[in-house]
């Protein structure tokens, strides 16, 4: 499926160019595949195993591109820049430092290139050894925290289908049957994989293309055998999108609860999703909404994991915003309050994103214990 | 699902040993997140977004894991080395750093660390700033060409759930109608998008977590409104399973062929997959299998798109042993040969286990141009 333009092209290259302007810098240079985030964001290509390299400089983005380009995928589909093909397989890195030779008029000596901290090492050696100076730069990841129009719509759709992963683990939960403590679905027991697989059946139906973050957890085991009718079960589903947007929905079920542990951890769990939803609004400290959040927690008893409450998502699991920033207009924020201790687990997790007001769920969906 | 172990850990960890050894070197080292298959293969993570290191001296391998471990993931399950976490949120860099000065004893100065190519620029410069000497190795790269028992299990499996979404895919357009020339299912128009669905559908059922790779291509359209009922459908599944390896399969279909070009390009790409069989053996130049592959179908009078027609596959779509390599005992190759003219394509893609007597089929699957 050729991937649709996202008319914001334009503003993520103006971004560039500031982030040039500001450092002195003459050139902004990533190599990476379509698994890397940023230079999916940067060039919105689809799904490839193969190398490219961007450049940017003078104002123009060129990606240089495999010799595989035209038969193996359609992934330059959707870039708007110049693409740069070429039939011999030389290292990327020589063809970054080619074409910026050429873009930059063979000026290397006191020439500045921003590059991602996480551009390969031996590209960094091709352009140090060509003479250029290199510079990290957060610009891409920063860019990439404020979602545009384009972005938010793919976010809310692939979120949809979380929504609807979700809904079908509840239908299966509540057609379970209970025999000697374990769900039993269909005649068989129902196991973790058995869940898992339905869940996701049901994600790809909906066009997501990538399951593996469909996580089915309970305090003891639910592999093998069933899953348990009396403890809680902790449904994970973070499904990406063809476009590379991540959903996340995090619910926690009991089928056969006894009123127990379970039920006032979820009152818990549930205030301290009510607490980080109305502290996040613009210009909040990511770590002032976690605190808060794992601090509403504690006020019911209730233990947290470690690890970040609050954390940005789009074209990775986890980006920016990150507890070192603050919350803007347009980020799209994981919000999931936690309870554990060693009678199990209870936790649930939504994407809000940032509005002028404060935030809104991109997708609304019920936290009910009961399936 | 917590990961099966590699019974094969020795064997991986020997490799480093021996590659240190043979340059003089005083430690491996990387850093990434489980969606970097060097990674992947040195520790056995299972998906997780957050960024590891890994460091390998004195004969121990040790992971740097970040602080939310133990309660987002159980990535380190499988890892049979020692673990370091942290509270900390330094960089992965620096923790690095920390480690390896630990390991050898504060002696910076004339050791020498190997790196993979693509470890992240800012990792380097912590090394290099240390004043530790970095060196580029191959050595996880070759080392994940040649598969262990374990691994073949792992792309058998997923190659077994590819078969079974071609299948899919076959009993669908088998059971398509034609109205106006345009193939309809359950009363409507049987799209590209409609049909990946559907393969994805099962595939997720046999438990692959990633169908990103699933490709329906017709020469005209598709997408929109239902596929051509006379024209060459190239389907391609190429999933990954639980344990991060790809299978790889693509079966080229026509529903109501008046037997023209599609039958005779059919034929000759046939015989392009039995020459690049019959060649493929140990000790093959793969560069051989591939113009032997491409000449085989020139000899029906085909075009070849560009692109090698052979690679390895593994915990990438696209590995090692590559066009400059020898096919070798253990490593698994796609062989994908395809003819493409102004009149369509006709594509055939296969993964083959190179054996001491020459290769053999990780999965057979019909051939057909008949769904």
């Amino acid at each position: 499926m050729a991937p649709e333009p996202d008319p914001d092209d334009g503003a993520r290259v103006d971004r560039l160019a500031a982030a040039l302007d500001a450092a002195d810098a003459d050139a902004f240079v990533h190599v990476g595949d379509a698994t890397d985030a940023d230079l999916r964001y940067l060039t919105r290509l689809s799904e490839t195993p193969h190398e490219y390299g961007f450049v940017y400089a003078d104002g123009e983005a060129t990606l240089l591109a495999p010799p595989e380009l035209d038969t193996d995928d359609d992934a330059a589909a959707a870039f708007s820049g110049r693409i740069e093909e070429s039939q011999a397989s030389d290292p990327m890195g020589s063809r970054v430092v080619d074409c910026l030779t050429d873009r930059l008029d063979g000026r290397a000596d006191d020439a500045t290139v921003l590059v991602p901290r996480h551009l390969p090492h031996d590209a960094a050696v091709y352009l140090e050894q060509a003479g250029y100076g290199l510079e990290s730069t957060p610009v891409v990841g920063e860019a990439r925290a404020v979602k545009s129009d384009w972005e938010r719509d793919r976010l809310r759709a692939v979120q949809r289908a979380a929504v609807r992963g979700m809904q079908r683990a509840r239908t299966i939960l509540s057609a379970a049957t209970v025999e000697d403590g374990v769900l039993h679905w269909k005649d068989a027991p129902l196991s973790a994989e058995r869940l898992r697989r339905q869940v996701n059946a049901t994600l790809v139906a909906e066009g997501v293309v990538d399951v593996s973050g469909t996580r089915i957890r309970v305090a003891n085991g639910g592999e093998a055998g069933g899953l348990p009718a009396s403890d809680p079960i902790v449904v994970t589903v973070e499904p990406r999108g063809a476009d590379g947007y991540y959903g996340l929905l995090t619910r926690t079920v009991v089928v056969d609860s006894d009123g127990g542990w379970e039920r006032r951890a979820h009152v818990g769990v549930e205030a301290a999703r009510r607490v980080a939803l109305g502290e996040l609004e613009p210009g909040a400290a990511l770590r002032w909404v976690h605190s808060e959040t794992v601090a509403e927690a504690g006020s019911f008893g209730l233990g947290a994991p470690e690890g970040d409450r609050v954390h940005g998502v789009g074209l990775s699991r986890r980006e920016e915003p990150s507890l070192a920033d603050e919350a803007a207009v347009g980020t799209v924020v994981a919000v999931k309050p936690c309870a554990v201790d060693e009678k199990g687990r209870v936790a649930l997790a939504d994407l809000a994103v940032v509005t002028e007001e404060g935030c809104e769920l991109l997708v609304d969906a019920s936290t009910s214990l009961s399936p």
